[in-house]
């Protein structure tokens, strides 16, 4: 269990199987996000029918609201969201550092205040486990110490010693739940240091030495710094990370980035921007997103994207499309949020079968070029 | 075309089937309604799934936005809305007496002002045709003068004379429309006359003398009168109305009143509390409806139903369906709204078999008895 085989390599680009408890993930893979145990506006069957292989869901949602031990009561995340594939629950640490409201960290954990009734919460890197154990995920993710936005060399140092030590007692207590059910659920940690070299290697050296991980986490990229930044930490850590473990990049996102990133050797990836984007009527095509409000769809009869095989573009004319936008109607959000996470989830099938028949490079290069000509021009 | 053969009755209650352009229905049977070319929050395999049959959709809604000519250019309404099943139009008269903003009736027709952009816009018997002709469902309605609430008798004879008026131009100009497509749309008339006998009665009168119709409306019920009121003039116009033609209740409507008029000789159904009702949480279920909010679902592992195939009752839990709604989510909105319309759908096609069985009487009893206990404890 939890075995990551490469089939085949372009360059750092890797094409991989990862054997998780509720099924096998052929990566490079997109995981759409259930932030509370849903993904918005879609459903277990939507996401099956547009090739998702894992999803995202998020301790911290889940343990604000509805409470894990009524996941647990409804018989654990898989059976309360109805999908019985891999899911994976990111620690919490994101959203306790990102949502507004009050928060206070020491070195046992972190102090925050629940966005739903406002009522103070701890969590601790023993709790982040108690929940995710409880909740059920194949994979569990360590607290870890966000640092939001740009910082200072001291305290992007502070935060990473902390995670470090935090990822100890991550690790200590996940054996301890883990020891009767070994093969149930894997943790794994996140890197974090920013877009700073040395912080970078600092957090790959003092995770690696703290155990013997079956897969892990880049984290603190995709939060707003410049795009070359961003790639060039990928291409720094793909030289350090080992060859042999899975690498989820967290927060990625748009399908440039993705591309970007698995031509860096990144294996998995999550984001809300297909569903969110989709939500405000943004439509990702092979030519770069379209805005489906915009009145040049009016009485187009072309599906979004013809080279697509989604339920949206085999079924509706972007005229239709357009009216449900502009009518304020729920279909339109789930037919855009569907067509957008296909979108994602081909381009990591396109990326994986392009790196096993050896042509990943000149398609990655060529589909790149399609996809931002617009803007560029 | 537009044949409807009944093949058992069981006192007036009837099961027949109903030939139309894009395919057969069977009745009793519930169409869900979809207003702007779109049922709420339910795609069209949605509404396969849980065995709709036949659609119906607004000509008012779809003329405002986004006009007969988008939905036209766009391949007609079917393909526009990506139902290739039976649909039916109403002729936009409830609608334009029923939504707020300026209103004029003449003898002429009606000016009225859009909802979406408060212009201006005038709506004769003939260009309801020409709309509904253009949009292309199976079956078009012919525009009715509907009195707000309950009237006086002066007004509501007026409004009957003007819609019998109305009716024979409707019929002209449909007969001219059709006559190079002859099974291509029904019109079928509406039979107004609130709850008053004498005007009922003269409605069948005037309106089964204009023409040789396939299929009849009624309509002016479900309007806010009592529900004794309402069943007794189903009883007296099932005495009136041709065996042989389909007729139509609109607006009908919740469960029990669903039940009640097929067991008064009705065929067919419409209404938006389904899924209006199922965003807003309330679930119908074989003891009467639910609000799924409610703190008793909270951790409630059973279906909302437990005698219902839909996809929601297969799959999720009261628990789960709380949280979706608790939690904002969207696909809380779809599951009821699928589970409602599964609901009706279901209560038509048992109604058929038992009136084919011979069982309907004392299955009705049944039915009714349990559905309305609980609020009746």
């Amino acid at each position: 269990m939890f075995e990551f085989e490469i089939a085949a390599e372009a360059g750092a680009a890797r094409a991989g199987t990862l054997a998780l408890p509720h099924g096998t993930v052929r990566t490079p893979a997109f995981m759409p996000v259930g932030t509370q145990g849903t993904v918005r506006a879609l459903s277990p069957l939507d996401l099956r029918a547009v090739g998702t292989q894992m999803l995202l869901a998020n301790t911290y949602h889940l343990h604000v609201r509805p409470g894990e031990d009524v996941v647990a009561t409804l018989g654990g995340l898989h059976r309360f969201m109805g999908w019985d594939g891999p899911i994976l629950t990111d620690s919490g640490g994101f959203q306790i550092f990102s949502l507004q409201g009050f928060r206070r960290v020491d070195d046992d954990g972190v102090v925050f205040q629940s966005h739903v009734d406002g009522s103070r919460r701890r969590l601790t890197p023993e709790t982040a486990m108690d929940v995710q154990w409880t909740l059920g995920p194949d994979v569990a993710m360590a607290l870890d110490h966000v640092v939001a936005g740009p910082a200072d060399t001291t305290t992007a140092t502070d935060a990473l010693a902390r995670t470090t030590r935090w990822l100890k007692r991550c690790r200590d207590r996940h054996a301890a739940l883990s020891a009767e059910h070994p093969g149930r659920q894997a943790l794994w940690p996140i890197l974090q240091g920013g877009t700073d070299p040395a912080l970078r290697a600092e957090a790959v050296a003092c995770t690696l030495d703290l155990g013997s991980w079956s897969g892990l986490a880049v984290g603190g990229l995709a939060v707003g710094e410049p795009r070359p930044a961003m790639y060039a930490t990928l291409d720094a850590l793909a030289a350090r990370l080992p060859r042999i473990l899975p690498r989820y990049l967290m927060g990625v996102g748009f399908p440039e980035d993705l591309l970007e990133a698995v031509a860096r050797g990144m294996d998995l990836f999550d984001c809300v921007a297909p569903t969110r984007n989709g939500r405000n009527g943004q439509a990702y095509t092979p030519d770069g997103p379209v805005n489906i409000r915009n009145a040049a769809h009016r009485t187009d009869p072309r599906p979004l994207d013809e080279t697509c095989d989604c339920e949206t573009c085999r079924t509706y004319s972007r005229g239709y499309l357009r009216h449900l936008f502009v009518a304020g109607e729920l279909l339109g959000l789930r037919l855009l949020s569907l067509h957008n996470v296909r979108f994602l989830i081909r381009l990591g099938e396109d990326a994986r079968r392009r790196v096993l028949d050896g042509t990943f490079a000149g398609w990655r290069r060529e589909w790149l070029a399609r996809y931002t000509a617009r803007s560029a021009a």
